[in-house]
């Protein structure tokens, strides 16, 4: 594999990290501590992170969206994790989305 | 590389169908008209399935969950491909927050 | 009463015209068919205008602000309607939190 | 005026204490940090608010969606009071929704 692949491959990593923490000690870990606070305040997380990229979207520093964007992946990654949903159904719904007609066709029938 | 590594490139493939559609015919392709639309709307529509996402979580289908996520992620795409941010720089930064002290420590530095 | 007071008591009225809509024809009213679809596409509006008034604000055009306000504020309105939430309770948590102290001291302790 | 009516005027004296503490000591201030702080940090604020209402809404304790629904429209007041916009203009948008076809009409033929 690719240097770039294995970079590429972090959210999987992290996901693995983030399984490891439930049940943990809330005092060592922020990804221990966000889970025992359970789902309600996670999907808050997700939302101000989201609020957070959005605004980034509209400055001009790339960084700062790249910082943002981190940010929601890993709160979004918590968020699965607390609720016992598999990164691999997520990627089968993108993949599935591509294919011939595309995920832009996809949307377009869903809009 | 694994079935399951090949599903976790997904964002990598999609990705790229993103960027082939830049410049695209806006009428045959809702990734070719959303770019079009430019940087406000993309950010408006991340926020939107954010707050979807966030529903979701809220409820017990977790194939809803699954879906919102896949949306969410898919604009958030859309959205580096509009600022021109390689995912390369975003996995990263993740990939940094892994390591020794770990994205928790890191986390909990920055709240 | 001056009629800034009666533009200012324009969200108690619009309330009631809210209420009133409640059961109505979900074709004839865009109010009426909001609230037959339930709490969760309620909330989602609630959180897309937010966004967008977000997305506005970052700009310049006052105008637009005003705009997506006002629509932050109608869905926000109706949101209090589908779940039985008293406008007035709503203005007494918000009088509660001026007086001596100020909300500026109430919220910092809240923070 | 009635006692109903003074409560609902609560936004309207809630922006001048708003408007009141701009330049203010924002060590004593919370809302005088906040202005301090500017339009982003304050835009994120309204963004965060409405995710907790989203989350409140979501769930059965009204009284949680009371409180939060506040914070929503103190943090938006301090939106307004940071972009110069007059809450009179964003009743005036209300109003002029109002009338003859009303909101939900004008809202449906925009949607």
């Amino acid at each position: 594999m690719s240097d770039a692949q294995e970079n590429a491959l972090v959210l999987e990593r992290l996901f693995a990290v983030i399984e490891s923490r439930k049940g943990g000690d809330a005092d060592a870990s922020y990804t221990a501590k966000l889970l025992s606070r359970g789902t309600e305040k996670i999907a808050q997380k997700v939302g101000e992170e989201a609020v957070e990229t959005v605004i980034a979207a509209m400055g001009t520093d790339i960084d700062a969206l790249a910082g943002e964007s981190a940010d929601l992946l890993y709160h979004l990654l918590v968020l699965w994790a607390d609720k016992g949903l598999d990164p691999a159904v997520v990627w089968t719904v993108l993949a599935e989305r591509e294919g011939i007609s595309g995920i832009a066709e996809k949307a377009s029938r869903t809009e």
